[in-house]
Parts: structure tokens; C-alpha cells; sequence
């Protein structure tokens, strides 16, 4: 068994870690850290967990001895508890934007102010097996890569590393308000964000900066919040290399995904899901992946889809926590997602 | 012109009442209070003003000379600045609750704690053109009753005074998310309060004393929170008097609201829409009332519907003073809704 | 393995059905069966199933030998095709509404015209382990009751059995969209559909007879159809015995389902979902039950919830088979449910 | 008056057509005409207009006498009903696609097949008047174009007249349900049609003609369909000119809307409504026209919202219908648009 604390556990992320590895059968939850709910029942917030388990929080600083720290907390993986773990053994899992950039002058462009741990992501192994596999299954400091940056680097890199596209890329996110995370306030009300088309980053969006450093691509990434809970897709505008077929194309993502257990080709003639759509994706660590090829226009579109608190988040993390640890892959990720829904 | 003051204009009710009173050709708004927002633009928060007024927030207690003063803040009608321009000869309407009950242990039991001006209480009139027009002429204070009791009252208090039904109503009310207010929560994060069906009242719920008190019935009331941002409906189930028709009811509905501007009978035999449903409501002053009689098992149910910020707030707000300054009762009031929506 | 064919697998109890066994341990899908789709892929039209199945629809009358009848269109248990293989010996699970009624008078009210075969829905044992488990071990003929009714059934048999509550109940259902079904039609058009509180059944609902008959109550039921797409809730308004007690009303619930697998007691003093709310609860096979009690009113009101095509429908079909063929009662229905969403 | 016959009253665009012509004063709708309901009453399928209209539907072959044919129904302009009326003198508005594009080329490469009538689309005005009002007070035939087209075209043409973006824009437009009119399918059932992200358009989308026609730039153009019944809105991404500064598009954009009824430039620094959003336009003739200039990194989105059903559609036929008749443009239109909603 290894052993598992989650901090942050009192988010969505932090939730929906708990919904996957509470019932993981090689997995012990030791701890699930909140300062504002110590004390409390996790299945208090998080009412799916309602008959699984009867943990409750503990403070962020009493956290136990354990195999695998899961942070789901902005700055936790500088905190001196998680500090403490990581010395005495522990890998640690961030799903915080911290060690997601290797270099500081794009974290300082992008977030603003002085990285607060270089030193921590230039050995960060991003959090996404498709492209860092080997490197996973040691690694000791792991930075899951942002939702929508997931799904986009997925649509993107076979093209690209095959040079099948141009070095440019233009990236339309759209996205759920889970995404926002689970403190309330104005921008998230119900009355305020119900049936929105919110364009909360017409263009600069943070994500451009990790799917370049994953890519290679010069990217310029835009970001719509729509009306949905979970769920995020992503539009990549690309130019589409001389000569380049449909054939190409897909040739290019069986040949990349064919034995990913959690990447899907999805391009198809006809039906309301004939390209990517996270509305069947709720739940699931699927990232869809699609396109459309204009030949005749030169217009290329690839497209993907994913549950932001899946593979977006906290699946992506349990697969990274599985590659890690030498456990099946799928374990804890087996829901196919509902349809209709 | 009628001069008018919004006191509590920043919320979703005050912002109701500008979007119908800046456009009102009989009326001029002088002012709109909020000690949050003073100082700053009101189409700052409420942006579908935006191209119509300048208007900014006063604070509350800079309330300038008016004719009327419509209340949208809890507590309002008791402070100093509304008593003053009460004194100076101002017409109130209040939308918040504290007037509605004339009895001061039916608030105490619905509300607890002592009511805060119960002689305010005892002169108001009920804010209900239906049942209360030629009062409301003359009336100095007005009490606008609750969203969902104006439509359970439209509802049962034809046939209740006819005697065509028995003394006892359960009726169970559905609403949306703006029927809490403008005020950011967790309870109405949009992530939390999207896709509910949450019991927020299983039984006892405050509407049931200005239920009881406009129709003499005993009144039992429940209500759930629903998807929806606008909009509130009720289910009144009923005992039917012996021998009662389907036409009786029809007449004794038709007999009542035939010349009212605001109500509509709708009970049709088929269609999407053959009962009262708020969605074709949002936006406009009409309560629509129905039912379906099954007479041989004894099933009377009536229903009602509205928008809950308009004929349920602030557009019977409107409808009530215009009755009360003698202008043409539909003034401000004439939008038809919408079908789609 | 179990081998099983869903007959009517193109519909959304069938999805639901093929999504729930295709990764099932202990079941093989032996054939689902479409006269529409005959010969298409099942993933075409039930997108979740991409990448798990290569399986396509047989017509509905080339059932191969199967163990296990799962029927999911109605009619379907009167078909030759249907009998061939019942008489062969497969086990028939019908999630159909016409076995679900023993009493041919009480179907005709309910359904108008002559039940289409009495003799087979004398035989059938309802699918509700909560109540038959035993009988379910051995029965050949299984009927899964419907949606709503399932809930309300949870919820009023253990308080009616153990005579806490007299003799009359008033139901009120809600219900998302899937309930009518995969068809196409204006009914269900988005643009009207969506934001609805339509009252479709506003007393007089079909599952009135299934309830009074698993209950022995007298029942009243009404229902709405809520802007959802999944998930059903029924509210049970109750008389309580003379000198109930909360504490009489947990010691009931929890006696008769402390051990059963899918059946949650909620009712908590606070919090989002305190009560029974079946948005939590899409994709699972629970039904939660919960219940308020004002004493000093004597008003006491159940609440159930479920997803109409999990344990509502599909799942506890499922469940059904798992007992009915000794397998684990969990299996294939051990998802929790999403939260946020 | 002037008589106006609605051709295709019974579709979404139809009904609209109606809700605002019926109460507005200079109007009388002498007839709406459908095949399907003819001699059914336009409030059966249309339930806002109830109270407020008797009239029934006529077949199209029996179109009255009439000052003004306003055209919902695809192919309409080219039926001998109509044509006759217009041979007699009535002023032809059409909201399908036929007369807007004025070269045939176009009109077969984006809608295949023959223009079934390229001399009346030669000589068709586009209903937009804001960049044609003049011509529109003498014209005998308008060709209002499509709902994202008006959005794009409103946003692009100023800076494009003005020398200050390139030649090339990328149109990314997403838009709700009822932009597929009212016909029942399986493409706009709710369950499948609810919370989509539908890339239903990935590239070559039809507005791109008419776009192109309006504005003189290369335009390539995407669409995904949302989760809305009502509302669309664009996002233009174009090349600023060298040393274009963001007060530059101000002033741009203000000299041309300054005077205009129904455009608004919003962009301001902050809040939810910052950037135009078309939740808060429902129901209205509002086309919300706003940007976004990053000036360091050379990306300028231009952005416009509006409901499909209004400014999209009926609502600036109804304001095309004003100024060729010469009657105060407002007039019907006023209605300000719903917040929250």
C-alpha cells in the first residue's frame, strides 16, 4: 500500500483526489490537510464521500509520515511541513502552477513577482505521462501541468514534434467555473455566472508559457469561462505543413496515443460528438483529442477535451502518483464518464 | 413626474426597479442609495443601464426631497434618513419583509425576535393592486408581500372567497437562485448551486404567514431552490368543494382577474406550456395562474408563476405605485417575456 | 462470466446498461440489440464507450443464447424473440413499466387498455433488493420499478412498515430530462426544455400504484420536470404517528438500511446538501434518503434522490443481476458520484 | 399604421418578429402566415404573446394586402405569394440567407447549388443601419444579415474603414440553441443539446461571406454551439496597424457609434460585464461592440455580443422596418435587456 497525504484536500482538486484514491485499492489516504475545516469530516464538503471513509482534516502542519504528498494548495510545496516530508522521503505531487515553469523569467512574466523556488522547478518532472513517462517513474518532484495546458499540449505535440505544423499557434480555451476553485465570491455567483460566455482572458492567457516550454511553439492562448461546472476544451489554430492529408494527421496521433490508456482520437464525419466535448468527458481522466484539416483552405484545427478536475487536474495526478509508484496506470481512473449528462 | 428614491439600489431587486423606473416617461429617479457602491456609477454593477443614465450611488442617509421611496434594503424602513422623508410627506414602498405581517407574533414566530416597528406594521397596506387597489390609492405605506406568497395568494384567494375550496392549502414553492440576493456565498457559488434541487425548506416556510393572512386559509409551505436564476413557482394542492366543476373554477378565476392587467389564466389542454411556467416570465410584471382539477379523485391543484425580481419584487413595486400616484397602471411594466429564453 | 444481452440498447437506459456491464468483471455483453441502429457501432450513439467495445446492435430479433435478458424497450418482454430465450432459460430483468403492476385493473387505470400479459406480470418479482433481496436470488421474472417510484418507495417503507407514519402520502416528483427518453421531439427540444419547471403531471402520476403497492399506502403523487438532465427527487409529505420522535425516525431508517450497499441516510442540521439532492448523485447506483420533522407542526416530509438511470433505472438493474446471479451486490456500480459538478 | 404581414410566424424568428411588432404602436400585423399551424392562434405556440393578440396563422399562399412583408422562413422571397405582394408594392425584409450575398460565386460555395435568384439579391440592401441607413429609407428589398455576421461586422468595419487593423481576421463565434430554429431533432434534444461545447463549425463557417462582403477583409471564421437558448457573440482577432494605440480604437469606435441607438462600446477595466457578454442582452436590440489590446505583444481582439433572436435577427429587422418607414428607429425596441438573468 502507499501511504498518501493530500494537501489541500478541502478544494475541488483536493476533493475529487479523495473521490479517486479513497476507494483506490493500493492507496492509503494518512492525511487530508485544511486549516479552515481541521478538524472537521471530509465527507462534510465533499458529500460524495458520504459513507466511504471517516476521515477529517488535519491542520496543514501535522502532516504524517507518508509515501506521496499530493498538493493541492497554491504555494504549498514551499510550506516547511511539506518541506519536512519531502526530506524524510516523501515524492511530492504538485498541482499548483508553481513548478510548472522551468525558467524564471517566464514564471516572473506570467505570474508576476520572483519565482519563490527555482532551485524546486528546475527539477520539477512535468506531471504528464504521455510525454514524461520514463522519467516519472522516478522522479521525487512532479508539477502536474494546468487543465486547459494539458489538453492543448496533447492536441499539439505530435503535430508538432513530427513537423507537421507551423511553429505558431493560436489556443481558444473555454472552461467551467470549478476551474475558478472552490472559494466563493462575486465573479462565481450563481446569478453572476450562469449562462455566461465570459471572456476572462482575451488573450495572454498563463497557459501560453507551458505549452510552449512542453512544444516548442510560439503560442498566443485566449480563455472563455462558459456555463458549466467542470469541463474545458481547447480550439489550436495551426498551419498545417505543405502537403500535409488527413491521413497524415492521423497516422501522426494513433501512431503517439495508440497505447495511451487515457488519450482518445476523436474525428469523426458525423454525430453531436464528432470532435472532442468535455460535457461526456465529467469525471473521467480522458483527454479527447481531435481535429479538423480544410485542405482546401489550408485550415487546420485540433481540438481537445478533458474534465478540468480530472484529467485537468487531480486524475492526471493520480496517474502520475501510479506511474510513480510502479501501479497499474489505470487504477482509480476507470469511469468511462456519462452520457447523457 | 414623480420623483423616487431606490434605497438599496446596488442589490438585484434595486437594480429591477431602476431597469423599469429610468425608462418610465411619468417618473424621474433621484436617487439611488448604497453605502457599499457610493459614489460609484449604478450601470457600474448593473450593466444593462449602461447608455442609460448617469446616475451614481448616494449613500443611504444623503436621501434627497421625493415623492415616493421604494425600499430594497432590509431594515430600511425603520432607519432615520426613510423616517425623515417619510415626516417630510414621502410615499413608502417597501419590497423587504418586515412590513408584511400585521401581526406582531406572527413575525415573531416566522422571523423571532421582536418586530422592529410594529405600529409601521399595522397601518401598512399590502402591496397587491389584485386585492388591495382602491386602498392603495391612498395608502402612505406600502408592504409588497414576498415573491412566492404573491403567487400562492393570486392563486388560492379567488376561489377561497368564493368558498370553492376547503380551509387547509400545502403549497410548495420553487425559486431561483436571485431569490437570495446579490450578496456572494457559498450557498449560491455557482459550482455549489448550479443543476439543484435543494430542499432549502422542507416545511415552514415564512411565506405561509402572508399566505394565511391574505387568504384566511390554513396554510402549510415548503419550497426547493431550482436551476434557474429568475423565476419562482407554486403548487397548491387543495380540497375542491362538494360539486365542484372545472367551469366553476374557471369563472370564479376569470370573474376575478378579467380586468386585471397583470394576471393571467392559463390551463390549457396541451402544449409545453398549458400551465404556468416561469421561463416565459423572466423580465416581465405578470403572474400567470392555473390548475388542473381531477375531479373524480378529488385532485384540485392551482398554480402560479412569475418572475420573483418582477410582479414577485420590484415590478409590483412599480405596478403599486403607479396605482398610488394615479399613473396608467401598465406604465413602465410592458414587456412581454420571452420564448424562446 | 454471465453472459448477457440488453435488448434496446440504443436508448438511455440502454447506454447506461452497456456502460455498467461492458467493464463489468463478471459479465459478458453477448449482444444489444436496435432495430434502428442494426449493424452500427455501439459507441456511435453512446460516445462514453469509445475505446472500451467494438460491439455493434443486432436486430432485435436475433438474440443469441444469453443467460441474462436485460430489457430496455418497451414491449420488449412480450416479444417472441424475448420468450424464445426466456423458455431457453435466461434470467429476464425488465426496466420496462409493464410488469411492475400485479394488478390488471390497477394497469388499466394507470395505462389504459388490457394489460399485455397478466400472467407474466403476476410472476415477476420487483427489482428492488432493498424489499426482495431473497426472492431476487431465485427469480426468474424480475421487474425494476420506475424512477421516482424507486425513491419514494425507499423512503416511505421502512417509517410504513414499522407504523410510524398513517395511512396517506402526497408525492411530489421532479425529474430531469432524460426520464422521457432518447426520442427527439419538441417536448425535449433544447429551447424549450431548458430553465423549465414544467408540471407534466400535476397529480394523478403513473408510479402512484407502484408505490401504493410496494407500501401499502394510499398515494398521491404529482410531478415536474426540472432543468436537468439526469436525476430525480421525490418529496413525501407524511402524517406522523402520535409521540414520533427524530430519533424514532433514525432508528428506522438506519435498522432497515444500516447494511444495505446503496441506500444513503442524509439529514443533516446544515450545509449544502443536508437533504437529499440528486445532483450529487449522477452516474451512481445510490439512492439517498433523508427526511425533516417539525414536531411542533407535525409536519414530517421524506426526501429521496437518485439518478433516474442509475438506480432509478440501469443500475439498480444491475444490482438486480448481481443478486440474482450471486454475484458481489457492488460490482460494476462502485462509482461515488461527482461533486463539484 | 403600417401593415405588416409576418411570413414564417412560427418559428423562433417568427415569434420575435411578433412579441415586438404586435405592441408597437405605428405597426398592425395584418397577417403571420404557416402551412403547418394555419388557422391555429400564434399565442398557442408562441405562449408570451397570450393576452396581448387574437390573431391566427394564415396559410403563406394567402398573404394580405400589406405596406411591409417581413420574411422568417427559408426561401420565402422567392415564392409567388410573396413575390405578388411585392409586385403590388410592399417593401420585402428578409432575415433568411438567400439575398445576402450579392455575388452568385459566393453564395454557391458557401450554400451549394444555384442561387435560386441572383437579380433580387443584386439588388437587395443589407439590413444593417448602421452601415446602410440611408439607402435602407428607399429600399424595396433587405437582406438583414445573419446573427454572428451583424456581431462581426459591427466590431470589425469601423477599424477596418479607418486603416487600423490588417487585412485578416479570425472570426471565432459561438452562439445557443435557438440559432437552429425551432425544428425538433436529435441535434437540439436537451440532453444532448445541455451543456455542450459543440465545434459544430471548426473553419469555413457560412458568416464568413457576408462578413467579407461588409467589410472587405479575408475572414475565416469558426462556430461552437453553448450551453444558451439565446445569445451569441464573436471574438475578431486582427493585426493592430504599427503604433495603434488603444485610444486610437477608442476614438474609432465612438466617432462611428456615437449617435447609433443600438451599439455600445464596452471595454472597460473591470467586473464581470467588462467585455460584451451576451447573458445580459436577451430579449434586447443591444449590439455590445468591445476589445482587447495588448500593445506589448501586438494582439488585438475585438469582441461583440447580441442576441441571436434581436439584433441578430428580428430585432434589427424591426429596426430596418423603422427607418425605411420612416419611423422613429427606437420604436419597439426599447426593451433594456435582463441582469441578473
Amino acid at each position: 500500500m502507499v501511504d498518501v497525504a493530500v494537501v489541500g484536500g478541502a478544494g475541488y482538486i483536493g476533493g475529487e483526489l479523495l473521490r479517486m484514491l479513497i476507494p483506490h485499492p493500493d492507496v492509503t489516504v494518512v492525511a487530508a490537510t485544511s486549516d479552515r475545516l481541521a478538524g472537521r469530516r471530509v465527507d462534510g464538503n465533499h458529500p460524495t464521500l458520504r459513507g466511504h471513509t471517516d476521515l477529517t482534516y488535519a491542520p496543514h502542519d501535522r502532516l504524517p509520515d507518508c509515501d506521496v504528498l499530493l498538493l493541492a494548495a497554491p504555494g504549498a510545496a514551499m510550506s516547511d511541513a511539506v518541506r519536512a516530508r519531502v526530506n524524510a522521503g516523501a515524492v511530492l505531487i504538485d498541482i499548483g502552477p508553481e513548478l510548472r515553469l522551468a525558467d524564471p523569467a517566464t514564471y516572473r512574466r506570467y505570474y508576476g513577482g520572483e519565482h519563490p523556488s527555482p532551485e524546486l522547478a528546475a527539477v520539477a518532472v512535468p506531471g504528464l505521462p504521455e510525454l514524461h513517462r520514463a522519467a516519472l517513474t522516478k522522479a521525487d518532484t512532479i508539477a502536474v501541468p494546468g487543465c486547459m495546458a494539458t489538453a492543448a499540449i496533447l492536441a499539439l505535440q505530435p503535430l508538432a514534434a513530427a513537423g507537421l505544423i507551423g511553429p505558431d499557434v493560436l489556443v481558444d480555451g473555454r472552461i467551467g467555473s470549478s476551474g475558478s476553485g472552490s472559494q466563493a465570491g462575486e465573479v462565481n455567483q450563481h446569478a453572476e455566472r450562469a449562462g455566461v460566455l465570459r471572456v476572462f482572458a482575451p488573450s495572454g492567457h498563463r497557459h501560453e508559457a507551458e505549452i510552449a516550454q512542453a512544444t516548442g511553439l510560439s503560442v498566443r492562448m485566449g480563455a472563455t469561462g462558459v456555463d458549466a461546472v467542470r469541463g474545458a476544451q481547447v480550439l489550436c489554430r495551426v498551419t498545417p505543413a505543405d502537403g500535409l492529408t488527413e491521413l497524415d494527421i492521423r497516422t501522426a496521433y494513433r501512431a503517439r496515443y495508440a497505447d495511451e490508456p487515457f488519450v482518445r482520437v476523436i474525428a469523426q464525419r458525423r454525430g453531436n460528438y464528432r470532435l472532442p466535448e468535455p460535457k461526456i468527458l465529467l469525471g473521467t481522466n480522458y483527454c479527447d483529442v481531435g481535429f479538423s484539416f480544410d485542405a482546401a483552405h489550408g485550415e487546420l484545427v485540433l481540438i481537445a477535451a478533458l474534465d478540468n478536475l480530472g484529467k485537468g487536474g487531480a486524475g492526471n495526478a493520480v496517474q502520475c502518483l501510479n506511474v510513480r509508484m510502479g501501479l497499474p496506470e489505470r487504477r482509480g481512473l476507470e469511469f468511462l464518464g456519462l452520457h447523457p449528462i
